[in-house]
Order: structure tokens, then C-alpha cells, then sequence
């Protein structure tokens, strides 16, 4: 059966590695539709990407990448289907609500397992689009507690992704370690700028007359993770706080939809807390 | 003799303001070619710009101001003419090549009287324009020596503004002093992104999607001036430090010289660390 | 009773126009929250945008308008209220759903009292929001008649405004004339590029750069109406007219929302058939 | 000797062409510093560009290529050095001055062999810079015995690439056919919007809400060539004619040194009247 694949490949740096892969392909009959690769001179790290149409062997396949690869090559072959997401919110909508209706129309190829908000707020929203809406209310309890419950309810449902949109509670370690570059953030700002709370807050009192969001992969530290994508929009003397997060909220939901987009094509690597898109 | 003039009111807002002032205007027989006007709602501060032509008498015109408007008002009025600028300089060509080149052929309309250089490097480029350059060197200077000495060289031109192309100095609080909300500094990052030095490079190692320039006034916390205009670029993983700031120059040039042209045209008021442009 | 109404006044160029207007507010105590004008040069043309604060009376204030302001003049009190529209749509559900979206977390003030379709495909989605659809089918009908029947539909709602919300057909100059400057399009190209039908698949074959979205106002010319706002994406030579398509909905929706903003705010004049945004 | 150069590679589509390419790379031993491939999907055509460092024997790669790859495939080995060009001027200086500044400071790989003007005006400016300019009229004669006058002076010149910056008049077929693919010029509105003469009064009076700029290859149907790069600005209803000119200026230079870089690296491929940027 005729299949499409992508294939990623990382390793260090070495002489003939794309010759090497795409020999591999061929001599497996696999048509590269679309190929990217890049080179990090600085630490000298090889990574491709590589859109494959044909007959598959993945084992054969791996072994042979194995054979060639230099020591330390990490490779994954990955079958092109909808991935499963689960979203986390709190009380804002116009990010869940971007992502529902992008999904709705097929400008998201994805599939909403469910929606967890720490809030009940947007229930309504979630079961227009008979999608399951699940309320993990932190009151009462720790973070560690919080993190747990959700964690639960999220690993019933087995997603390829975790996304919040626009969830407004920090994550701890734990939970963060449990889903390794697998949960999007969007932040309401430029990062670096305006790191943590009320960032428009922030914005207008420095009297920016740009504000952006940014999208990316959590880690440990606050809006410190891997930046996935970032855009901005102008604004000027006339906007007060209030009025840079009503602007805000369509660059904030473009930003998170379309890293969401990348992430579901495996378009992203993670190394030393960047990404490299391709 | 009919001339174009422009008045700069800014008072604590009041009620009928804009009548007051259009009235003065209507009697003394001047036309309004353009008006702007702004109130800060949380300051409750009102700013308005007005470009007049007709024939002017100053004195009365200023003094039925006075009379007019609400005790803390200040106002001027501005003869529109080539205004006097002094651009001082280290060694990148870039930004000063720029506003030479737009002065050039009539994109700037301005009179650039003099550029100092506390490198030499530059000077070829400006004896080109047939536009004096002083080479004043920082070696073996004090902070506050070297600034002195600029000061007297920047005051021989009396010049309205005075324009830091990429001059790679910090400047003295003496000197900030001197001319105040006079001073327009590029800083090639996105601000308040990547303060002080190399923010290229700090742009780099935090993985940024996008890089920018932020024109503004100095004042005497480093980086931490009004705001006056603000541009991004697109990057990507493809680009290391040396490839952004090669980037980074169109930007950094277009922001500042676009800045420039709205202070030559008096279109910036200056209120508690921000600017509105009118 | 303290309200908050908007006055447009457009009349023939003319010395004291700003002072006469914002005297008569001042004299009926209005207080100015927001004021604009513009003058067009070429044809001598005064507009004027003035948000007021206070007590009205509105009879009172027409007249002395009208005896202050020259012959010609046009000026309207508007009450700022929650505006009424309906929705024409065919089958593509970005733009209408972005409008359902924004509406539904208040990004958008607006009441949306139907959705109109000439196919029956979008039903499901606006019965999610709780809104009437109607389905006026096209087929067996000329388009006199079928235009008359939409007509019908729409007047039963009495609405401000008709957004064409990606609604394929051209409507007869009988209906354009029904609604004057009412009838708001978004055509999926950057006009005066690529009018008429296919845009994204003209678009690809002269291989441009760039792509985009054009609300307007319709007109009796096809893609000929006022221009309120247009947007572009980049894009390049991996796009065909599929992808165009699918990266332009994005652009599409966002410039019609917007655009849509500016008339629920009462900020845009039509005159010689350009808009003039204040 | 280590060297670096290009391998452009173009061919009909056909399995493993990758494969075969990186092969004969890596048997002779060169590093692919980046590598970029293109498959038009709907003409089956395989487009690729490769960054190769090494000691390159050009004649036995060049056998091998062709025995490797399909018949029809055309590829060519580029040392990296600086490209000659020759500029081609009227009397607007922004967009020669920008290249000229550019290059200056090191912006621009490029060396400017000569500037041509069919007006006089610009000479000036371009011996500031040290390069020869010729002024080559076109009164008193026809295009053809213009163009004829035009190609003579460039060829002495033999440069890789002709720059029309701002040459404001029409090149007749037979100039065309001279430089295939090697003309680049700006111009000053978003194509295929505004074709011709005056784009800018064509925009205004459209009233469009964006202007652009657009480099392209020369053809010989007049602005219908292949472009190579596109961009934008903002403009509103305060913007006449000469406005937007002057708004543009920016723009056009912008997009025409990027255009221009874009050619010096030899990443653009040209194929069916559209440019693959690789």
C-alpha cells in the first residue's frame, strides 16, 4: 500500500549525510516529495526532514538509517495521520475558540479529543462543537494536586499534543517532564519581553508601540521554553492596557493556531531550547 | 505674509478645549490644514496638534492662549522650517548612510549641519556628502571629558535634534540634561527585548522568531527612554548572530529615520516616558 | 440621561469648520472624548468624526448645525448602540465563522440577527450559535428573482448592515441600490488585482509574491466598491492555487472583521467612491 | 584549494534525484553546506540548489551529473565571487542611492561597474562613489537606436546582471533577448495591480489602502515578467498621489536590493514565466 511518511533525522554534523539518507530512500523505491534539511555551524548538528511517498518497510528502513547514521543519529519515521490533541483553557475563548472552528472548516487537520478548563467558563463554547469539556478545578488544592488531576485526565485521552490556550496557571516540573516537548503555550507578549503576568499591563505602561504573542514549547522555567513562532501587531498612544489585549487576542490566536499547525505536520525540532522549523 | 505654522497645546483635559483653541485660530483668520488631538484617559491630559496657515501674529495668538486654556497649559508655535541636526556616530555607516542618502535626494527634509564620530572611520563617507565631520576620540578620556567635549563640538551647530546613528556610547546624565527629549538613540532590538550590549547576540541564544529596532529618546536609564517608533523583521533558525544583525540594519534604519521625520515635522510630545504622535 | 453618540459631519472645505462644530457641543455641554477630521485637498471636502459625551437633544443640536455649517453640508447624530446585522453566505465557513467567534466572546459588538445562505451547507454551524439560517436557493431563479427573495429575507430583520461573508454570487444592481454604502464584501484578492472570479488561481499563475484579501463596500461595478481594508501574506513559489487559497482564508477573515469593526463603529465615510476611515 | 560554489541543478522530476545528486557530491568529496530542492508538482520539475565547499574538479563533475541525471536537466557549477553590475538610472536617485550605500558599507555583495543615465541628473551622485557613470540620451533618436547605444555601453562592462533602478523608459525585444532572465527592474506597484505609467495616481485613484513594490526579471510584455519579490505599506486616505510616491520610495529600494541579493546568490531559478527562490 502506497503511504506517506515523514522521516527526521538528527545527528552531529558529518560529510555525505544527505547523500547517505536519500541513497537509503531510493534504494527502498521511496519518492522524496519534499526534503529540508539544515545545518547549526555552532554546534555543528545535522537535522532533515524529509516528506517520503511509497511502499514502506519501516524496520528494514531503520536499521539501514542505523547503519549509516554516525553515532548519536536520532531518526523517526512517522505515518502522516490526524494527530490527537487536548486543549487546556481557562476563562478566555478566543483561542479554543479559533482552534474549534479552524478545525471545524478543515483549516486544522486535527482531532480535539477533549477540552479541560480549570474553569467552567467555557463548557458552552466546547459543547457546541460536541467536543468533551472536563472541569479540573484547582481551588482547594495544591499545584502539585492540580497538576495530577489533569495529567489523569489527559492521559485517558492519549494526545499526540497538549495546547494551552490562553490556560493561565503555571505548570510545574512534573507535569511539565511527564509531556516532553508534546505542550504549546501561547504568551501574550514578545517574548522576551514582558515575561510572566499582565504583560499588556506591562506593554503599555513601557509605552511599546508594538506588542506581539509568541508561541512555545513549555519548559521549566516561565515563558523561558523553546520559541516556536512569534508575530506582532502595531499599535500606538491610543491604546491603554484594555485595549492592547482586545487587539492582541488575534495575534494571540493566529500565533498558537499556526504553531499548532507546524507541530501537527512535525515540522519542529527542539535542541538547546530553540526550534528548528522545516 | 502667509505662512505655515503648527501649534502644540498640552494641558490637563477640560471641557471644550478644541472649541477654545479652533475659535483663537478661527478669529485670527487662520486656516487649520490639520488637526490631531489626543486625551490620556488615565493621565486625563489632552495633547493637540494643529497645522495653521494664514497670517500670524505670535505674540497675541500665545497670549489669548494663555488666557484660554486651563492653568499647567503649555503650548508653542512653531514656524515650519528646515530644521538643524547634529548626528553623532561610531563606526557603522549604515543608519547615518541612510539619513545622508534620503537628505540626498529630498526624502528627509532637513539640514544635517555636522556628524562627529568618536571613530574616525566614518569620515570618508561623509566628506562625500560635502558635510563637515569631527573626529572627537574617547581615549584616555573620562566619561564626563569626552561628553564635555562633545557637547561644545554639538553646540557650535545649534542644532534642534541631535541624532545617535549608532553611536555605541553611553551618555552621561550631564549631557541627557542638556538637551532634553532633543536626543533620538536606535537600539537595535525590540524593547524593552535584549537591553545594553550585543542584543544580537542575546537574540540568538534565546531562539527568537523575530528581531527589531526601537527608535527613542534617551533619558538616563540605559535603553529605557521614550519610545518613538518600533519595527520587526522575520527570522528564523537559519540565522546565527552575525546573520542578524546583518538583517537587523534595514530595519534599524527605516525605524530611525522614519522617527527622525516625525520630530522634524513636530508630530511627538513626550509625557511620562511615552510619546504621542500626533 | 448621560449618553455617548457619534457626529459625522462632511461638508464643502471651509475656514472655522473644527471651531464652529466643537463650539456648538461645547455650548450644549458636550464633552469631546474623541474627535477626528480630515480635509481632502483635491476636492476641498471637510469630514469630520466626533465622539460626545453628555445630555442631548438632538433636535436642537441638528439645527444649529445646519444654520452654522454651509450649504451642503451632511451631518448625523448616531447613538452608539449595538448594531444589527445579516449574514449572506455560500459555502465556506471561515469568514462566517470568525464573525460567529469574535461575536460570541465580544470581540465583535455586534447583533447578528441571520445568516442567509445560497446553499444549505452552513446551517449546521449557525445553529450552533443560536442563530436563524435561512436558505434562499438560487436554483430555477433568475437573479432578479433570487436577489428579490434574499432582499425579502434580509428586511425582515431590518438590519444596518449585510456582511457578504464569502457569498459567490454577483448581486443586481436593484439590490446594490437597495442598501447604499450598507453591503460589505470581502474579495479574496489584493484589488485591483485579479477581480472577477478565481483570484487565488490568477494569482498563482503570475506567480506573485504576495497575496490578499480586500473588504469593500459593493458597488454596481464588479469588485469596483470603496476599498475600507485589505491585508496581504507572503507567499512563494511552494504555493499553488489550493495553498494560496487555504493560507489566504486567515487574511480573508481578519481584514473582513475589521472592516466590519470600522462601520459598527460608525468610522467610515464613502465619498468619490473611496472610504475615508476616521 | 578549498573552494565554495553552487551546483544549480533543474530537470523533469524522477525518483532519487536527490540520491544521485548528493552522490556524486560525496564521491568527490565536497561538504553540502545547504542544500534547498523544489518538485513543481503540477509541471513534474525538479529544482535544486546546493552550497558545496571542497576541491572541485568542475569538468568530471559536470560528466557525471549529466550521466546521472534525466535527459532534458540542465546544471551549472557557480564560483562564489563578487557579481559585476550595471546600473540602469532616469533622475530619481532613492533606489540608486540605497545600492550604492549598501554597497558601500558592505550590504550588498556586489561590484557596481557602471551607472547609465538617460538623463544627466544623477551623476552627481554616483561620483561621490568613484564609478563611472555615462550619460547615454535618448533624445533625437529612436528606441531601438537608444536601446542599441545602451547595450553597447553595458557590454563593456560585461556584467553578470543589469539593475534598472528607476529606468523609466520601455526596452524593446531585441535589448530583452540580449540578457535573458538578467534584467532586473522595480516597479512601483504591487503587479499585476497598476500596469504601466503612473501606478501611484492609479492607486490613489482607486483608493487602495495598501501600495507596494515589485522586482521582476524584464520580459517583453511590459511588467508581465517573472517576480522575484514583492512588498507592501500601509497607507490610509490622507495619502494623495505624491504621498504614496513618496511613501513608496522606501519600499521600492527595499525590495529591489533584496531582489537584487537574492540574484548575486544565485538562488533564483526562472521557469514558465515564474521564479523559484531556492
Amino acid at each position: 500500500m502506497i503511504e506517506n511518511k515523514i522521516l527526521l533525522t538528527e545527528c552531529p554534523d558529518d560529510k555525505g549525510l544527505v547523500a547517505k539518507i536519500t541513497n537509503i530512500c531510493y534504494k527502498h523505491q521511496l519518492n522524496i516529495t519534499h526534503n529540508s534539511e539544515f545545518v547549526d555551524n555552532s554546534s555543528k548538528r545535522f537535522f532533515m526532514r524529509t516528506e517520503l511517498q511509497g511502499i514502506f518497510n519501516d524496520e528494514i528502513l531503520s536499521t539501514e538509517l542505523d547503519l549509516a547514521l554516525p553515532t548519536g543519529a536520532k531518526h523517526s519515521i512517522i505515518t502522516r495521520q490526524k494527530k490527537r490533541i487536548v486543549i487546556l483553557v481557562t476563562k478566555e475563548a478566543h483561542c479554543l475558540g479559533d482552534i474549534l472552528m479552524k478545525n471545524y472548516y478543515g483549516g486544522l487537520d486535527v482531532e480535539i479529543a477533549a477540552v479541560i478548563g480549570n474553569h467552567d467558563t467555557l463548557r458552552s463554547l466546547v459543547d457546541r462543537f460536541d467536543i468533551p469539556f472536563h472541569y479540573v478545578c484547582h481551588e482547594n488544592l495544591t499545584r502539585d494536586q492540580h497538576d495530577h488531576l489533569l495529567a489523569e485526565q489527559i492521559d485517558i485521552y492519549r494526545p499526540d499534543l497538549i495546547v494551552l490556550a490562553k490556560y493561565m496557571r503555571v505548570l510545574n516540573p512534573k507535569f511539565v517532564e511527564r509531556y516532553p516537548n508534546r505542550v504549546i503555550n501561547i504568551h501574550h507578549s514578545f517574548l522576551p519581553a514582558f515575561i510572566g503576568a499582565k504583560p499588556y499591563q506591562q506593554a503599555y505602561e513601557r509605552g511599546v508601540k508594538i506588542i506581539g504573542a509568541t508561541a512555545h514549547f513549555i519548559n521549566n522555567e516561565l515563558d523561558q521554553g523553546p520559541i516556536i513562532m512569534q508575530d506582532v501587531i502595531n499599535v500606538d498612544h491610543t491604546y491603554d492596557a484594555y485595549a492592547m489585549m482586545r487587539a492582541g487576542r488575534d495575534v494571540e490566536k493566529s500565533v498558537l493556531t499556526r504553531a499548532l499547525d507546524l507541530a501537527l505536520n512535525d515540522r519542529i525540532f527542539v535542541y538547546e531550547n530553540k526550534t528548528i522549523v522545516l
